[in-house]
């Protein structure tokens, strides 16, 4: 997989701390992890890739160094005059509409490529959490970060609505249009690791270091490989199938995913197990 | 109703502790009110029942002895060879899957039953609490627990995505799919009261012993009982239809219902008895 | 616009109190600022008119006097025998059926536009803040309140479903039917400043007098106020256009959103002030 | 109601043809019933009294004059330098955006009131049915023709998607985004009266002149108008909200829907009639 | 299955004409098989068991006797007071709309039992198909007529809109509400089999007597019986799952419900089959 | 743009056989078009660079030789023991679910590509136009065929649900789950020219050779790229979201798409062009 050609990615550093785990990091530190276009692609790549390998039963992702998971979009780099959204090489609105749209589109396509990938990701994070970083994380599975990340739905500061996932998906996953998510939404005001857990969007706060929040989303990530990956890819596809779509269809849903994922030999390895007390050993998938 | 003919029931026990408030109990205590096939047929029964009985106008719905609200499937008893899920007698996988699937879809539409019980339904937890108990607790409509109530979304340890119900009412009762929800679906990691209730699954943590959770839930329920039932089940069923649906939906639905509703004698009583301070008394419903 | 003829509503008090910011009252404080017909038609008309008040950046909304953001509906009046809920002048169910859906229709279109008013509206709640209240809330962006305020569903204890927009948007706004809104909404039962914090409702209980909310919540819209219009406005309809949607919905339409929002002159603006650290200023919208 | 007063109408002329039949006709013949500001007002607000009007129980719609149901938007007021459109005095495309988006809104707004209109609408067409003439159509329920009509989704060939209503509800009342629609929806290539019938879009293509067609459609209003008004309308306002949605989620809006109405006079008087072979009459409605 | 027990049934007919096909007969025809209260019962009763009857590919359902698929409902049997629609016995009406939703919601199950049925069903229809006839035929999956049937959506002749499931399948079947829909809907005119062809209801009008169309729909049935059932089965869930979804949903339903089904033997019997130009035979389903 | 490098694509042959128009020929007439592999790459990238070339305003897909639009899956070389479907290499049903899953994904993605492609395409069709004939031009916007085609919903017969488009989008193209969409989707009985014309899959069924198709295909396309791109591609966008959507929710989407595209110089372009009697030009999209 990814990992075994560390030299293919410029901007991602990719290890595999633990069988069935791997760690993407974000590794742009100089610059807080800013986001610039060649990131992008890789993004896109490595995600596609970590979806389909079988040996990959949970990732990490994460930022390099000690200030930032990222602060965003690299505002210098957006503004250059060759840029789409700055760009003004256009006579006619509607011609310029057609290139944003296009370029949003792409954008947003490689954060989803994150949202759909089959295995779960855990986001782990510290310092700078601006902007894309909102987007980034709300496109992952389970949010962890250390007490002194900063995060802030930045768009709004840069003149714009947040267009590459956050509005979408922060409803979904901190549950609902919340006077908070308005409230930090519109206002572009940062807000603190505490701030975050107590309106849903991490799950835990880790006390100590960056290398304790590596450390306890590592050991997560070792107990979710553990288990039967038919189960976990399974239970990420039907929970992310049931928003926006009523309890009636997403059962029947669940019913036609089942029927072909209740024939895996996981269930019987699992119930046997349990029953014996013993640790299950699972297929690749 | 059912509570007239107390032998009908195997393993359900069911009594009416007030006026107007019935209280149905999961009754096999000696295996931690674990399901096997006979209790499914009784579910059903007992709230289809309930749902047209104009004697009834609130349900407690709790396990019997001291041990467990429900600890799941019977794993045992599902692991039997001639179990829908464990049968191994298909040579073709697609005609599988469709013996499955129906079983699956029976299998909700019991859980389905209890969702769509016209009477509000008030789940009383304590003990374990483990797998079919959060399907099953999900589709009633308030959730209140003892402290030392033990859950868990048990079902990625037993190989498979949990399909009756959990993954698509979850999101749904906790309020979107968060870390949370995914953290402890995707790990089938047991969770305490006190953690539930941060993550909003019950909206109280009763105090004391299993008897105070019955009291406390008695004393609501015959709150509940006390009020007008035309009001009260409808408002049931317009918040229930709101999920997955817009608002703009909801608002229309909502006014169609109501122009049958008001037309209630309870809203003359209930103005009335506001008006007067006087308790109001409503007919049948 | 409408502050500047403030003799023009009756029940509302309209003033500026910061550039780009207007403060609107409900103004019927002997009545706890309990509504009956006539603020009906003056909310509407308030609301339409800010909406497209290109002076206006940010609204706030309160109650006038010591004791209430408000009661909700006058029952008094609404148990008059010429309101549509309480007459009995149709022999014919169906009928009486078309009459009233028609009223609820009516009433429900003057909370939704609030709802869709085009600029953000935040809700400082104090005291009373029974039925109505509750509607009129939902339907803002962002909920303040002081630690003494009393909230309830006011509705089942008048004998009806809540049917202008609490069932419809408390889901929304709160994230989920959770066990707390089925247990609020079902019985009717009070509930604190504190608890609605802790479910979602409001964001903020600000400590001391009334004057100390008004103070909070003008600060935060004053900083609403500074900030691009364009953004903080296609944040709002985009987050509001999520509910019931999927996430693959909202995100196309964000990109269509956008591809007219990004030409805004609003973005350069904002970014070259972020890099030169000066306060933008912005067109009206 | 609104023909009690024909003087209040510049752009429509409004009679009574026979008892609980309207008969709206667009009245500017001599600019082939094109349509400028003034007349989306009118039409908004005679609909808006329609609807609700007790005494009626069917609406015609037509043009006056020989040549044309209306040729549809009145291009050269269109396009003259204060009009919405065509005004290029914001030098900001995120403000004049805005500014477009509300008017188009407020157009739809008008199309959708004919379209929500309580009564069934029949739209009787001759010569000129051009963009806003299918528009405006689309709205209704039932479509009957001349031979002679000229249809045309004309929006392409004034450099716009159609967007006051045809392109929402055309693959609604044709069935489906068909080759044919995309055809003169795309090329704004004229279509006869045999096409559009073979096309769904009218049921029926009248030989003969305009009065044959009025007469004809004069002949089934008054059937429908001899019918249980309850049941028409019911029937109206259910088949409308089937679009879009699942079936079973339109079944349970029908069992709404019909708790109240079956409680109806309506039911009983007609078995009745139909039992003994009489005419039965209707309350107003 | 069923017709191994001919007695079981008083209203139905049940007879398997050729290897896999079973014909239901409705069984009347003294009322020209009208429905009253058994008949659904029994109705409901057939199509649960022939839904999961391995031996069963394919369904044919008629009525009995010269002149009618069915004319509807017994009017006559309806109108007795002890009928849930026309009792008068209760003095509220919002504890009547209770009873009579429940009503409704039960006889809309029936319905949906025929819908939902796994096996395909082809109406057969001949003479009076009216009302509930409607609402029958348009549960089906493949229509038929004789040249002679007299179609009608009767419902607004007794005063109601049609709530069994003509008004949310017909749009469905048809293709759109369209202007034909509306007009015999709100009309209750009775219709030709040739415009039950024209406007897309029944895709074949058999020339001849009744016998030539159950002629002409065996041999269809028996056409489909030789098919993969795999195939065929999963075709009518997944094209009933695409009503009132995305076509991005009903896309990924495909998926989800191919992973199980291309594992199926059939396929490569089929493709075997196909390139040997020999005749497969497949397992029972 | 591709037809500049003809060498670049094995199996299809693109050509521009007028300004703006683009013609794309499946290429292997020997195998009467027959997809396998290669050919699905191909086609995705094809369609993904035209769709964004600014050069092209219209699409004409056809197929190569005078036998065959396409046969559909090269089903010698689907059932290679190598293939996706047919290879049996995996012990468990669960993990050949998931392969099969990833696959499937992956051709209706490929589809998709066509489907979503900014520009019209127009297929035009002779010959064998079987099983992925049909879901490839159900993608496309517009259909037309000789009299010759031979259609065919083929995949019943190779003992498959049709999973890469058809059940999908062939009730949105031919308006509704109709008798006959179910007649020829469940039994893959072979349908003529004719017979897909009077149900709506074809707009028109063209006299002649294949030679008359292609020039009427071309007329067509001419003339619409003489139109205004904005509004063509704008008018395909809008249709293709009302599928499955409502139309309060289509219109909303309208009205946002436009606040960006009337601000195009082709809406004054087509305008003054219409007045004055003049042919008008655009720039590029």
């Amino acid at each position: 997989m990814a990992q075994r050609s560390p030299s293919e990615w410029q901007f991602f550093k990719i290890t595999v701390p633990a069988q069935h785990v791997v760690h993407v990091e974000i590794n742009r530190p100089q610059k807080l992890n800013a986001f610039f276009g060649p990131m992008w692609v890789e993004l896109k790549n490595i995600f596609e890739r970590l979806s389909v390998d079988s040996e990959v039963r949970c990732i990490l992702l994460s930022g390099a160094g000690d200030r930032a998971f990222t602060a965003g979009l690299d505002v210098a780099d957006a503004s250059k005059p060759d840029n789409a959204i700055s760009s003004s090489g256009f006579a006619d609105p509607s011609r310029k509409a057609t290139v944003l749209r296009r370029h949003i589109l792409e954008l947003q396509e490689v954060i989803s490529t994150v949202a759909r990938c089959e295995k779960p990701v855990i986001a782990l994070m510290h310092g700078y959490t601006y902007g894309l970083g909102i987007d980034l994380s709300s496109a992952c599975d389970v949010r962890f970060c250390t007490a002194d990340t900063k995060f802030c739905v930045k768009e709004v500061d840069i003149g714009l609505a947040a267009d590459v996932g956050t509005l979408s998906r922060l409803p979904k996953v901190v549950g609902g249009v919340t006077s908070w998510v308005k409230e930090v939404c519109l206002s572009a005001r940062p807000f603190s690791a505490q701030e975050a857990q107590q309106n849903n969007f991490v799950s835990r706060v880790v006390a100590g270091s960056k290398a304790d929040l590596i450390g306890e989303g590592l050991e997560f990530a070792k107990y979710l490989a553990s288990k039967s990956p038919v189960a976990v890819q399974g239970t990420k596809n039907i929970l992310d199938a049931a928003w926006g779509r009523t309890v009636e269809d997403n059962l029947n849903y669940t019913a036609v995913w089942n029927q072909a994922m209740l024939q895996s030999t996981d269930v019987q390895r699992a119930m046997l197990s349990g029953l014996h007390k013993k640790t299950p050993t699972f297929e690749k998938l």
